[in-house]
């Protein structure tokens, strides 16, 4: 048999037909081989129609030049996709370089980190990064990993579902950037990045953006003789250093592509023609690879990975509110950069025996992924066994908590995924559905990227900053709001018919700037808080948005009284950022109660219009939602479902032919009860009242 | 009627009888008086017994030397009383000076902190340190708030338990210290510490401390001529600087303890003899209060301030473990400074609409308080109503999601405080039962107090990391075990009958390592980790505690394999310090199984052992906990309950007349089952098999 699996942008396609991804991950170098068929069994049982795992390096090339595949029955990847073939189950094989998995030398080998010190990721000061970080784009660390690239691909080709097997998709490496992000920052190996070398990566980078060398060091304040005497500025004043920092970041990320583009290559040269894909290692790391998933091509699917905890120092144990904010803005990034959204790690369980993993959380997280548009998964882990000898850095034992235990018995969680997979075989209908979006939500996508960590003015907002607020006040405020939200890209076409909201920061493109300029004055509905964009990424001044759209200044700074007041509400705990007050042909709509001073104002231009706050807000009284739901009605917003519980979120979803499905969400560890009104086109179609249980996340076929 | 509230190390008498305290805030000057009596009667339904509320100054003192109390119904505090009196509710009075209360300028006039520059609290540099934030003991500040407590006393002297009225307890000020450290860090009024003045206070604090300057100089690396020349230091080398900062931070607390002593002298002064209380901002902060709790005699009793969420940026939305994990180090840090644990503001609500304060969450965090030994209860706040005009910081209407809404509605989450009265009528032996701790606890308290910010060697732990240690370390892998354990004070007698656990740093008072050595020979049973105190808390080269038990060095650093085995364990996830090398007379326990060094030892010494670990580690494994029940069955330690699930907690009391109670804990957002075993005196009594909702603790009577 043979499992081809392809995606556009609404869903994945398997064997050419619209179905939901549903993988397990499954480590044929854990899972004592006499079980591997009826584990698969189990997965499918559990709605599965995927396998998904790694092929670690470590473990293949224990010792350079000896690459083993099937000297022993756990070292048998043929044999695993021959069984996978069997049970007519697709693989999505992971072969790294980097396979972290709690792996030694995250999955590298030994005498690969060891012997060869050159190929070691570095500080910028010159120093290794961390244990086991190499340098992604280093000559030599290419080489050792081609050859293992060109071993594993002559295992893999029988297997190939373009060859009649079951190998449908490959990925390229693993969280890429997170072995040096997480420890450090980027890396800074001066081979790769070519330091000193006029036509190195960076000094190409730098030339192809600045020109000439007198204007970056203008931009820099440095009196470099040439590109090659370039070198990142650790030690400069703020703006000139948030510039080198920028651009650093940036170079880093394209190399970061060029590397994905390389390992794509290999695979092509070796004859595996099958998709590739990758997992960004959470959702505010997605659009890392915003560049490098335009110059993958279509056949490119890039994931993200969705666990919600890990052990006792994560945010949550349980998928609460703050796990639904993230994984919308997962779920939105990867649609805005072409793809379905597909969780590549969906936890199946932890590496941690606390905070425990449990059923009512896990189907709670699973549905919603669902609710924002979800539309494959890959269990991580399905199941696991003892770890190849002197590879765990976790454990002997690899059960992880997981769906299947180590052991073979069933996990009390299998039954979760038991429960979803039945529940998506019997909606195919949400494939395709569309998830209703009242308003687009907006956020210059740099801000994600770790390339705009700093304002040029200490008072106006940063990255940081307008990320808190898109986050903790735009979006959790909309969630409790009749209006439905998705995060869209402000440099690419915007709709006209639904009001845009921006968490702006000091900085805008250059290009979103006019994109956004052309959607107002074309007629779309604007709202921009807490403040105008006054220079573009670089940190030059510029003002296209202000004066396309004839925003008034906000004058930063000033007291502010308890009260805010908008329309006869009274609004507390907002957090002003200054004033608006020459506003000419503005009309007011917030003020200060206390000091009369102008707060917020709406702004006309061409035929749309533009409402401007100066002030934002984290999310903590429903009068901030309500203050949004009087904005957002009178600039022709159309409600969703509105919810008589505030703290009980929705999503809405219409099918093509109009069906449509509510998620109701009950994030707490108390049961919640709420009266949903759905809306359509602005009048109510449906009425339901819902008692929901502590996790629970309901869908609901409106009709 | 009256009701005369006392209190011994065990429980709260009222009227002489032990009860608990069942107390609810209730604001006059908020809750409309018409409906006072009503809403008290629902308290009483609930369980309740008492009343709480602040007295605010900004209501009553609108002007400066303006004192209204009686001129309208919601500012007339005697008539709450009168009302209070004849529903039978004894009156907790807290009239500040400071209320916070989501009041204006946290309570205090608006006069007081505009017209009074002098009074305000100041940073390091003499700016002001926050709006609203004035200096403890300034002679301004207390020349006016005398005023203000002399009036109250004018009001409240009629309503006196000793009077016949309801009136039993008066706190001293509210969440002592909050108004700085959580703004900036300690006060530097020039004035209150007298900087430059030889009989200020911080002058007299040095000389009382070093005697003579050239003594100071020495400590400090400077070169005073006098006491009075004397300055914290804010750039000198760490060492001097970290004694500097413990320094000022002992003055400033010392200056606390001052403030509570005037406070409740004025009280005496003014012919009031009741009982007075504080509460302490939460569970990190209880040991503030060390010394004034000593100070303040037996008529003063510490409680302590147990919210597990105000808004969306707290650490959890629900009475979690690490929830309990403060609780519990509240509640024992309560009960060694000799009183019982009573929680002066325990979450009835939250200011915040959302994350939302539902009645399951709420039952389980009363139901966990009870289980940790609390005796007494103050539901923060029980009711609300409209602000006070031009009084409120966070809404016109002080809803506060409460029990009892603000328009005197039923909340549901009436009914959680409603069950948890129930079921403390029903369980009057409770009072007086004893938590069974199989083991005792200690870290230096001063590591709490923010009097320990540096270690000498960067190399060996901190404060911060000693407390990370006790609370992500050792209790929470002691939680997963058969054993319980309890905080207790290093500087107090230990008992020898029960295994000391230590999560130690650099530093330890002399005190304290004279108190362990004694411990140790006597014949009690240490198991310290990581490493051993080579400091007192002045940084002094100490090593009573090392000598005196012949404890080997933990030689600091090197590299450390994935695996520590212990008796046949293998130990992951650990963080290794050192090794101990050249320990003559140890006894091996555990090794690094890759470089054989030893990270583990038994030392004996006079009638006592002790196993000193060179690692810490945060909980993440089971086996870490199965480490600890190995170590400890070793060292004698008695088991109190075994819970099949290590993730339900459980703790275990024994009445007067032996009978045992367990307390069993799912603080997780999806049900779990589990087996507990139940022991007493090393053999087991009882076995239960136990079916827990999502977020239930469940009592339940052994016999």
């Amino acid at each position: 048999m043979s499992m081809k699996i392809s995606f556009d942008s609404q869903s994945i396609l398997i064997d050419g037909h619209r179905d939901y991804l549903v993988s397990g991950e499954f480590h044929y170098f854990r899972v004592p081989p006499e079980d591997w068929r009826r584990r698969m069994e189990l997965l499918k049982e559990a709605g599965g129609n995927c396998l998904a795992t790694y092929v670690p390096w470590i473990i293949h090339e224990p010792e350079e030049g000896r690459i083993v595949f099937g000297d022993q029955p756990k070292r048998d990847f043929a044999r695993f996709l021959e069984t996978a073939g069997e049970a007519g189950l697709a693989v999505i094989a992971r072969p790294g370089p980097y396979q972290y998995s709690e792996l030694a030398n995250h999955g590298l080998p030994g005498w690969l980190v060891k012997d060869y010190p050159a190929l070691r990721a570095k500080k910028a000061d010159g120093t290794d990064l961390a244990d086991g970080s190499v340098s992604y784009m280093h000559p030599l660390f290419l080489e050792k990993a081609r050859r293992y690239y060109r071993a594993f691909a002559e295992i893999v080709r029988p297997y190939l579902a373009s060859n009649g097997g079951p190998v449908a998709m490959l990925q390229l490496d693993n969280e890429l950037t997170g072995i040096h992000v997480w420890f450090y920052g980027p890396d800074y190996n001066q081979e790769t990045f070519g330091f000193g070398t006029d036509d190195g990566r960076y000094p190409s980078f730098l030339r192809e953006k600045y020109g000439d060398i007198a204007e970056l060091n203008k931009a820099y304040g440095t009196s470099w003789a040439s590109f090659a005497e370039a070198r990142p500025l650790t030690d400069a004043k703020p703006v000139e250093k948030a510039r080198s920092d920028r651009d650093y970041r940036l170079c880093y990320l394209r190399q970061t592509g060029e590397y994905m583009r390389t390992l794509k290559g290999w695979l092509r040269e070796d004859g595996i023609a099958e998709p590739v894909c990758h997992n960004a290692a959470g959702p505010a790391m997605n659009t890392f690879f915003r560049e490098a998933a335009e110059s993958l091509g279509p056949d490119f699917l890039l994931g993200s990975d969705h666990y919600y905890t890990l052990n006792q120092l994560w945010e949550s144990e349980n998928p609460t509110p703050s796990y639904f904010f993230h994984a919308q803005l997962s779920c939105d990034t990867m649609r805005t950069m072409g793809g379905p959204p597909v969780v590549f790690e969906m936890p199946g369980g932890s590496p941690s025996d606390m905070p425990p993993i449990l059923r009512n959380d896990l189907l709670a997280c699973y549905m919603t992924n669902l609710a924002l548009g979800m539309k494959g998964v890959n269990y991580y882990v399905f199941t696991g066994g003892p770890n190849f000898p002197d590879t765990g850095t976790t454990c002997d034992l690899y059960d992880y908590n997981a769906l299947v235990h180590a052991d073979g018995s069933l996990n009390e969680t299998y039954f979760a995924a038991a429960d979803f997979g039945r529940f998506l075989k019997s909606r195919p209908d949400l494939l395709t559905a569309r998830r209703v979006a009242s308003v687009q939500l907006g956020i210059e996508f740099d801000a994600y990227r770790g390339a705009c960590g700093a304002s040029p003015e200490q008072e106006l907002p940063n990255a940081a900053k307008a990320w808190e607020f898109a986050q903790r006040g735009l979006l959790y405020s909309l969630a409790c709001s009749k209006y439905s939200s998705e995060y869209v890209d402000l440099e690419k076409p915007l709709d006209k018919s639904r009001p845009l909201l921006i968490a702006s920061m000091a900085m805008m493109s250059q290009k979103a700037q006019r994109n956004i300029a052309d959607f107002v004055l074309d007629g779309g509905q604007l709202l921009l808080a807490p403040c105008v964009p006054k220079y573009d990424l670089d940190l030059a001044p510029c003002t296209i948005l202000a004066d396309a759209l004839g925003l008034p200044e906000v004058t930063v700074g000033g007291k502010f009284g308890r009260v805010f007041e908008y329309d006869g509400l009274r609004l507390y705990q907002m957090k002003g950022l200054g004033s608006i007050d020459n506003a000419t042909n503005a009309e007011t709509l917030v003020t200060d109660t206390e000091t009369r001073r102008v707060v917020g104002c709406r702004v006309k231009a061409g035929k749309g219009e533009t409402v401007l706050l100066s002030f934002s807000w984290n999310a903590v009284l429903f009068t901030q939602s309500e203050m949004l739901e009087g904005m957002l009605a009178a600039m022709g917003a159309k409600p969703a479902v509105e919810s008589s519980n505030r703290n009980v979120f929705t999503t809405l979803f219409e099918g093509d032919d109009g069906r449509q499905t509510v998620f109701a969400l009950n994030l707490h560890a108390s049961p919640q009860s709420t009266r949903l009104i759905v809306h359509r086109d602005g009048k109510t179609v449906k009425t339901l009242d819902l008692h929901l249980d502590a996790m629970q996340v309901q869908a609901v076929d409106v009709g």
